[in-house]
């Protein structure tokens, strides 16, 4: 029936159009449910494939998960624009594309999809861990060129993973509903703090 | 078969140990496996019992979980006791006292057991945000009589949140083998801040 449905849809087991339909369906469900949530069987489903075609594209649930997770930015790109200008307002500049980012349905989306898998078993802690570590904290220790560098960048982590976990997950009041300009006059000096000032 | 294990273990159906058996039993499993992962069938095999009395005294898994969710101190005598005294160390007190509960096994256990129930699904994440708002932060808000004050208790919970998840759950590193002094003396000016200085 699955496979009906995919041929329904006019997309022939084993094109590619057929594997970025499984990605697709994947990162939507991932981040809807959570990690825990979703079986690769609703994976199927939603990209109107049969379960074994996913298996097929991408093995296990967990290496489904690390192959369709996607950071909602290009750190790449984003670390070195953010760290080169003003050192006094790296905060700011942080906390403002930061809390863009998580205002976006998109961003909010793969974001809170992140921390959801990791909170749901170590396996997957792990993985965000390894993305997280490599792609983000590492380049922005590495940028910084200050003591403490990886400190300072896993700092400013578990106050992005708690603003994430208070206002969008756990919706606590009144900081769910707090304009995003309060946010970020909250959170950009932490944010500072944690990047370039005294830790102790 | 269970309700036999029930029986060998001298707990007869129906008396108040059972209902504690039960209670204990839930407890360990939502903090070891998380929400998603705990089934009442579960936790009738943990505490020896036949799931139709689990049901039959704590009704569903979501009533349960609130029979049976502690926090692991009592805010009612926590949060006057870190308030009165010097405001200028206010940030470094509730610093050292959460760092503290989390390096507490028992008390680490019960906090990322709440943080990843509220991860797993909304009415989960509801029973603990009910649950931190009435017990922590309103008592916390009413007892700094600053301006913001409920604003101010829920930023503390993000950086709490935050440096849950970051150090104890996904245990990215440096910050998660950060000896518990230096964690104390990095988050120690940002709650200070959160709570008493000015936010904007």
């Amino acid at each position: 029936m699955q496979a009906v449905t995919g041929r329904r849809r006019g997309r022939p087991p084993g094109t590619s159009g057929t594997r970025e339909a499984i990605a697709e369906a994947a990162r939507r469900l991932f981040a809807d449910r959570g990690y825990d949530r979703t079986s690769l069987r609703a994976v199927a489903e939603a990209a109107g494939v049969d379960q074994a075609l996913v298996s097929h594209y991408y093995g296990s649930k967990q290496q489904l998960f690390v192959a369709v997770i996607e950071l909602p930015f290009e750190p790449e790109l984003v670390v070195p624009r953010l760290v080169s200008g003003d050192r006094a307002t790296l905060g700011r500049r942080v906390a403002e594309f930061l809390v863009a980012t998580l205002e976006s349905v998109e961003g909010r989306s793969r974001i809170t999809g992140l921390i959801r898998a990791a909170a749901s078993e170590p396996e997957a802690a792990r993985m965000v861990r390894e993305l997280v570590s490599n792609r983000i904290f590492k380049p922005l220790a590495e940028s910084l060129a200050v003591d403490d560098a990886p400190l300072r960048a896993t700092l400013v982590g578990s106050q992005v993973i708690g603003l994430t976990m208070a206002r969008y997950v756990v919706q606590v009041e009144p900081l769910a509903s707090a304009s995003p300009d309060t946010v970020v006059a909250a959170i950009a000096p932490t944010l500072q703090r944690y990047l370039l000032e005294p830790l102790s």
